[in-house]
């Protein structure tokens, strides 16, 4: 049994609920607060403890107010399923109370907000994670362990994406509370770039002997949301004519210190299956999510010979050996919640953290350098696709090497060779 | 039968072998010279035509010498499948000597040269070629029946890539008379755009209503090449530390004037499957060559939601209903030769231009355009991937919609709806 530990949750819509209903089995973890701008929200998320057989926590709409409360009783963390645009503000006034704080994925909306998470971490001492699921993604987590145990050779490329057809989401036709509506209408940028850039920032050592150097986007026109709005707003609504800002299909293309370059798409307006895009690509290897495979030189069979597109290996045939240490010991003591497991693992991550009081496994300068992207990306677009430079949040400490933190849930640590194996 | 017509081949190497060997066959078409820097392929393909029983065309190691022998012998086309370097040249030569020319695909080296063949062409009167074979894949040729017809909506982004491990082709280790060699050690960009812009560009009616605005190219490390001479060349041999130029990856973003955003690859020094990466998107659909699968908002049949990645439906569904009126025409007729008919459909698309003296379905203005993607991508790179204009070849011509050629390789015309079928 691990030490009990008190955290307070500002956020209480969709994502929040999900996250809070695995929060509740966990016994070495108590909510004391929960917080919401909607009432109807607050109440709900109280009920959904209650229901658990929790203790029920108070309910706030004033994040500020529930942190001077949870401080004088033990509070020891903050976690923010909230809106894209509270991220920051939250995550500064909790690490200034002197707590641990994890936050929901997103983009930030200014690049100085990301030195301001930055800086405060480094002056309060108190760590600042990027909650990224997808970091612990079986899939994700078994290519990291192959990257790790050189099956790809000198890695040079990678891709993902957030390409998700969101139409529905954005415009649900009827009163709209979802931060998205108005980010399509005012903003054009890589919006959502942490479920594709995080895992790759892992694949490819960024910050920890690697960084992202500098980027350019490019924008498609934007009418994907103004056909879905024709075909599902009455007519005479403002919506059907509305001329959104975001492109429907964003594309940013980072350089890397060490010389290998990322390609990120954000396409979430247009009909289409969802998908994240990975692909990675070495001197020795290829990962393509989109096809469920893999081919490795010297252990994939060709066919015919190396033009043969048919060179695949179903990923299926891999699990066996290379499913990420971490993987197979939570799926033997049962791995459970949303998004098949990662969710649950990313909150574990966190929490291990707080106990143990070391440094989260998605530090300050992870956080930062991701959240970034979404407005260098619109600086660049703004201007032309123009290239912009990436700030080195680290200071130049991601060119000595780092110590990982140890801890369970240190995803590069431990599938070293003979790291736990 | 068609009007006989007399051509002359220049460059024997492996690609002009193989088209000549097509051309062999074409009652119609008489190659009446042959032209190669090396002697012995000169000898090898005259050979080739009196093993198919054809007349032995006359053997040249100057191209200049040939074309003049030959328009007083009733030459009227030109075909260079040479070096990518030698194609500009050829085709000015051409042109000034009053002859059609098709080129064989291939970037150009400046955007000089190819404001060379638009003025030359205009000035003669005499059309210019690429022959993109690739616009005449099954595949895309389906898809732009698709696209012609309304089922992707209206389109906002296209992919493609040239994605081929030629590691062994680059360097064979022996004497190489490839020019990929020199390419690969002394430039950087995007060297082989069109079998993915090509296609995508009749898809995106450039230089018809729309055109290509401007791009931005980013390359990786190169690595590949230089960790397959270590492991293919003896020691102490000089390509095992020779420091390549040419990036492993090249990603170029182009900026339609409509809109729409192209994303290219180019990959060529790093173990992977071959795959020309062909990805559209429009308002309403989605079409993946990777996946050979097309998801069509209405058609494809949802599974769980959009959120389910398994919302594809395989190509194979749609050949019945959607094949290209060329291709079923062909088809019937038995299509032949290298790359499942491709090479056979598009050297007749220029055979039949020759003998019906019209413009070529890809004129002087698509070849220009296409082929300063490679200058304009290696600029872009040297200067930090910085965005560059593209020029408009057309000097403003594609605004006004000009009249596609009446023609049965006219690719566009005859699927629009009621054309042919």
């Amino acid at each position: 049994m691990k030490r009990s530990i008190k955290i307070a949750v500002v956020g209480c819509s969709g994502r929040g609920k999900g996250m809070m209903g695995l929060i509740a089995e966990m016994a070495d973890v108590e909510v004391i607060g929960v917080c919401d701008l909607y009432p109807d929200r607050v109440k709900a998320a109280q009920e959904l403890f209650v229901k658990a057989n929790r203790s029920e926590p108070k309910g706030y709409t004033d994040y500020r107010r529930m942190i001077d409360d949870g401080v004088k009783q033990g509070l020891e963390a903050v976690f923010c399923p909230s809106s894209w645009q509270s991220h920051v503000e939250i995550c500064l006034y909790a690490m200034e109370a002197g707590l641990y704080v994890a936050t929901e994925v997103g983009g930030a909306y200014s690049v100085q907000a990301c030195w301001d998470l930055v800086r405060t971490s480094e002056r309060t001492g108190m760590p600042c994670m990027l909650l990224e699921n997808c970091c612990y993604g079986r899939e994700e987590m078994a290519i990291l362990n192959m990257v790790k145990k050189g099956l790809f050779g000198e890695l040079v490329h990678a891709e993902g994406g957030y390409c998700h057809d969101l139409r529905h989401e954005i415009d649900n036709g009827k009163e709209n509370r979802h931060y998205r509506l108005a980010n399509f209408k005012h903003r054009n940028g890589e919006l959502y770039p942490t479920h594709d850039l995080g895992p790759i920032a892992k694949y490819l050592d960024v910050n920890r002997g690697n960084r992202l150097l500098t980027l350019t986007s490019m924008a498609s026109k934007a009418v994907g949301l103004r056909a879905w709005a024709r075909a599902n707003r009455p007519e005479g609504d403002e919506l059907r004519d509305y001329a959104f800002n975001e492109g429907d299909v964003v594309t940013t293309m980072i350089k890397c210190a060490r010389g290998e370059t990322i390609v990120l798409t954000h396409d979430c307006s247009l009909h289409r299956p969802y998908s994240r895009r990975n692909m990675l690509q070495g001197t020795k290897g290829i990962w393509m999510e989109d096809k469920h495979s893999i081919s490795i030189e010297g252990l994939t069979k060709l066919r015919k010979g190396h033009w043969d597109p048919d060179c695949w290996q179903d990923l299926n045939d891999f699990w066996k050996k290379y499913d990420h240490p971490l993987w197979k010991k939570f799926q033997a003591s049962g791995v459970k919640g949303g998004h098949g497991g990662m969710d649950f693992l990313v909150l574990r991550a966190f929490f291990e953290a707080v106990q143990k009081r070391t440094q989260t496994p998605i530090d300050v300068y992870d956080t930062a350098v991701w959240m970034a992207i979404t407005p260098l990306s619109e600086e660049s677009i703004a201007m032309g696709s123009m290239p912009v430079p990436i700030p080195d949040f680290t200071n130049g400490k991601w060119i000595d090497p780092r110590p990982y933190v140890k801890g369970t849930y240190c995803l590069e640590e431990i599938c070293r060779p003979g790291a736990l194996e």
